[in-house]
C-alpha cells in the first residue's frame, strides 16, 4: 500500500480493522518500526482530531513528525501546468511537492473542496499532485471528495461494539447545518460500508443524492423514520447538495436526530465524525447518551491512523529493519 | 496532584520548589519518566516563555509534545450548554476537550481573560471546561485569573538566591503600562507568597486593589517608597483595575521602578515575569543591573514546569514504570 | 564555529562540503550527537525548504526542535535601545533573545530585509541582536543580506556533480520576476563561489550590480549570452536593485533562461534555490530537464544544515559526550 486515499487503495479492509484493534490493545508494540522515518503533515485547512491523532499515531510508531500549515507558514501554490507564474502563486506544486518528498518519508495532506465547481473538486488536484510529484507514500487527511481515515475509524468502532451474529444494519442519515459542508465524509462512509459486512441504508431529503459512484446499489430513502427502523447504528452527518453543487437546499429541523426518533431502532448506537453542531444536527440528549459512540470514534482515529502508517512503513521498505536505503536512493543525483 | 491551576492544588509548595532546584542541577535525570506519554499544549492566546519552557520541560522528561494553536490551527469553541449551535462556533468544548483528552495524557491550556466582564472571567470557563471534559490532568499555562507556573518559578528564584536566616521581605509593586493587563500574575504571586516563608507587602495606586481573596491579611500600601523600605525582593508588575474591572485608572510614571528608588531597600533583587515594557514599567538601569533576577526567573520557568509535570506523571500512574494502563482504560468503549 | 551567518564564519569550506556529503551517505550515523540538546527555530518570515530541512537535520542528529513563528505565535519585538516602550512593541529583543537562549542550545533565525532602507537592512538588526543577547550559537536561516545555508547546499551540489579535472565555470545570472526580492541569495552565492575552486562570472542587466563587498574581483557582464558561453553551471536568480535599493528596474523577458540559451554552454547544469516562478524566471523545459539540479540542491539543504549543526554541536561543547554542563552553566544566577 503506497497510498491511502480511498477504500480502493486497501487490499483487505478487515485486516486493517483487525490491526487497528490490535494496536489499540498495545499502542507501543511497534514503537521502533518508524525509527528515523519522518511523517510530514501538510494542512491547507484547519484540523483538530486529524492533526492530533495522526501526529500521535506516528509518534507511537517512533516516527518523527513535521507539521506544515501551508497558509500561514508557507505560501500559495500554483497547480496549472505550463502557466507563466506572474501572479500571486509563489511556487508550483511540482516543485513544492517534490521538495517535501525529499524531506519526508510519508506525506499526509488535508485539502478541502472549494464547493464552487464540482468538476474542479472532483479533479482532486492537490491530492493527486502530491501523489504525482512527491514520489513518496501519501495519506489523505481528508481530500475534496473523501476522508478514508475517518471511515476506517468508523468501521473499527462498529466492529469493536457489534456482538451480534447477523450483519448490523447501518443507517447514514443527513442532518441540518447552517454551512455548506463537503461530501467527503459521507462519500467515504459509503465506500467503506459497501465493502464491509453490514446492511447499509442511506436517508436524506430530496436533492441530497450523493455521487452515484459511491452509493450505487445502496437503498436510499427520503423518509428518515422508515430508514431508521431496526437500525443498529445511526451515522449522522450533514452535507451540501451534490446535484446543485455546494448548495444548501434544506434547513428542515425535522431532520435533526433526537432520542424519540431512535425508539424504532434496535437500540441503535449513534455515530458522528465530529465536530458536531449540537442541537442543530443532533440533540444533546443523544450525543451524551450511553449509546453515543462519538468519542469512541474519535479515539479510534488514532489507531486507524496507526494501522495505516504501519502498513505503509512495512509495505514500502520504510521500516527500521531495512537501513536508510530509501533515503539514499531518493536524494542521489540522477544524470 | 491531578491539576495545577492554583496554589491550592499543591499539597506542599516547599517540596515542589526543592524538586525544581534538584531538576535544575540534573535536568535529564528523569528523561524516561514520561516515555510514551503525550503533553498537549493548547494556546488560545500568544505565548513565548510558557510555550518554550513547558515544551522543553516535557522533552526533558521524555514526553511527546503536541502543540495546538486554537485560533489559527483550530476553530471557535462553544462554551454554553444546551445552546443551538447555529452561529459561529464550530465545536462544543464538551466534545473538543473530551477528544483532546483521548490523545493527550496531560493537557496544558492558556486562556486569557476578556477583561470586560469580571463575572465571566472569574468563571474560568475555558480552564474548568477542559478540566471537566478532558478527564486528564490539566496544567494552567495562565488562565483568566491565575498563572501558577509563573509564581512557582518566582518562588524558586527567591529560594535559590536568598541566603539570609530571617524571612526575606518581598514587595509586589504595581507599575504603569499603556494596555489593560490581566490580574493573573499578581493574583497568583499573592497566593504563593502568602503560603511561602516570606514577609509580603503590596503597593499600588488607589483603585488597584486586587481581589481580596488573594490579598487577605497582606499589608497594602499606597506609598511605593514606604513599601520598598528594607525590601529584599521587589516584584514589579502592571495590572488593570479589579474594582473598575479591566480599566486603566493611573498612568503616573512616578510608579516606574528606578535605581534611585531601590536605595532604601536591603540591596533588593528586582523581579518581573516578562515581557516587560522597558522604561515604562522599569528603567533599563534596573533591568540590566546585576541585581535583576528577570532572566533567572525565566530560566526557572523550565524547571518549575518540569517539577509540575513530573509530579503529575508520578501521582496519576502515568510514569513509564506502569504500562500503558491509562491509555487502554481511557479508550475502551463503555456500555 | 559558534555562528553560521556568513562564509566568513567557516574556517574551511571544503571540510564542511565533505562532511555534508558524508552525512548524505549515512544521515543517521550521528543520531545521538545532539541528545538532550534543543534547536529553536525562529521564523519572522515564511519558510518551507529551510523550515523542513533544518528541522529534519536536527532530528537526524538526535536533537529536539522547538519552532516559534514570531508573528502568529509571538509578538512584535522592540529593537531600539533605551526607548520608552509605550507603543506597539511588546518585548525588547534583549529580553526575548536572552530568554530563548535559556531554553535553546542553538538558535536558528529567519529575518528578511524590509527592502526600504539599505542602511537599515545592512545593520542586520535582528540577526545580530539574537547573536548578542541569546548567548548561544546562532544559525542564519536567511537574514537581510545573506543566506549561507543555501550557498553551502549549492556548493555541495556542484561538488557532487562535477567530475572534471579543471575548475568548473559557474555563472550567476539574473532573471526577471514581478516582485522585489532580497539580494541575500545572490550575495551569499558570490561569497561562497569566490572561496570555492570555481571560475565565477556574474551577469545581469545594468543597474543590478550587487554590493561590491560580495562581488569584488568577479567579472560582471551585461550580456547574458556572452557570460553563458562555456558555462558548466548556470545559477538563475532574481534580485531587486541594490543601487536603487529594493526597486525593480527591468522586467525584460529576454533574461528568462531557456533551453536555447544553454546551447553555447558546456552542457551546463542549471541551478535555482527555489521557489522558482516557472516560465517567468526559467522555462519549464529547463527546470524539468535532466540537467536541472534544483531538486538535488533542495535535498542537499538537509545535509548542509546537518553538517553545520554537527560542527556547532562539536565545537561548542554541546555534543552528548559532555554532560549537560552548558545547561547548568547558563542558568545559574550570577551575583
Amino acid at each position: 500500500m503506497k497510498y491511502f486515499t480511498t477504500v480502493n487503495d486497501v487490499k483487505d479492509i478487515n485486516e486493517l480493522v483487525d490491526d487497528s484493534l490490535l494496536l489499540k490493545k498495545n499502542p507501543h508494540r511497534f514503537s521502533s518500526l518508524g525509527k528515523n522515518k519522518t511523517l510530514g503533515l501538510i494542512f491547507l485547512n484547519p484540523s483538530l482530531r486529524t492533526r492530533l491523532s495522526t501526529q500521535k499515531a506516528a509518534l507511537n510508531l517512533g516516527m518523527n513528525v513535521m507539521v506544515m500549515n501551508m497558509n500561514e507558514e508557507g505560501w500559495a501554490l500554483e497547480f496549472e501546468d505550463g502557466t507563466i507564474m506572474n501572479g500571486n502563486t509563489v511556487e508550483h506544486i511540482r516543485d513544492a511537492a517534490a521538495v517535501m518528498g525529499l524531506y519526508c518519508d510519508i506525506i499526509g495532506i488535508r485539502c478541502f473542496p472549494g464547493l464552487v465547481s464540482r468538476e474542479e473538486d472532483e479533479k482532486e488536484k492537490v491530492l493527486l499532485s502530491f501523489m504525482k510529484y512527491s514520489k513518496v507514500p501519501v495519506v489523505s487527511l481528508e481530500s475534496s471528495t473523501l476522508h478514508p481515515l475517518q471511515s476506517l475509524a468508523d468501521l473499527v468502532s462498529i466492529r469493536e461494539t457489534w456482538t451480534g451474529k447477523r450483519k448490523p444494519k447501518v443507517v447514514l442519515t443527513w442532518a441540518p447545518h447552517i454551512k455548506a459542508l463537503p461530501q467527503a465524509v459521507p462519500n467515504s462512509f459509503c465506500e467503506w460500508m459497501r465493502k464491509a459486512e453490514v446492511e447499509f441504508v442511506i436517508t436524506h431529503p430530496p436533492g441530497y443524492e450523493l455521487n452515484e459512484d459511491f452509493t450505487r446499489g445502496t437503498p436510499i430513502l427520503h423518509s428518515q423514520q422508515q430508514a431508521l427502523e431496526g437500525a443498529d447504528y445511526v451515522y449522522v452527518k450533514n452535507w451540501s447538495s451534490y446535484q446543485e453543487y455546494g448548495k444548501i437546499l434544506c434547513r428542515d429541523q425535522e431532520w435533526m436526530l433526537t432520542h424519540e426518533k431512535l425508539k424504532c431502532t434496535n437500540k441503535a448506537r449513534v455515530m458522528h465524525c465530529l465536530p458536531v453542531r449540537r442541537n442543530l444536527e443532533v440533540l444533546d440528549e443523544v450525543l451524551d447518551a450511553p449509546y453515543s459512540l462519538v468519542l469512541l470514534q474519535a479515539s479510534n482515529r488514532l489507531f486507524a491512523a496507526q494501522a495505516v502508517l504501519k502498513k505503509i512503513l512495512l509495505s514500502n521498505g520504510l521500516s527500521s529493519m531495512e537501513t536508510s536505503l530509501h533515503e539514499n536512493e531518493q536524494i542521489q543525483f540522477s544524470k
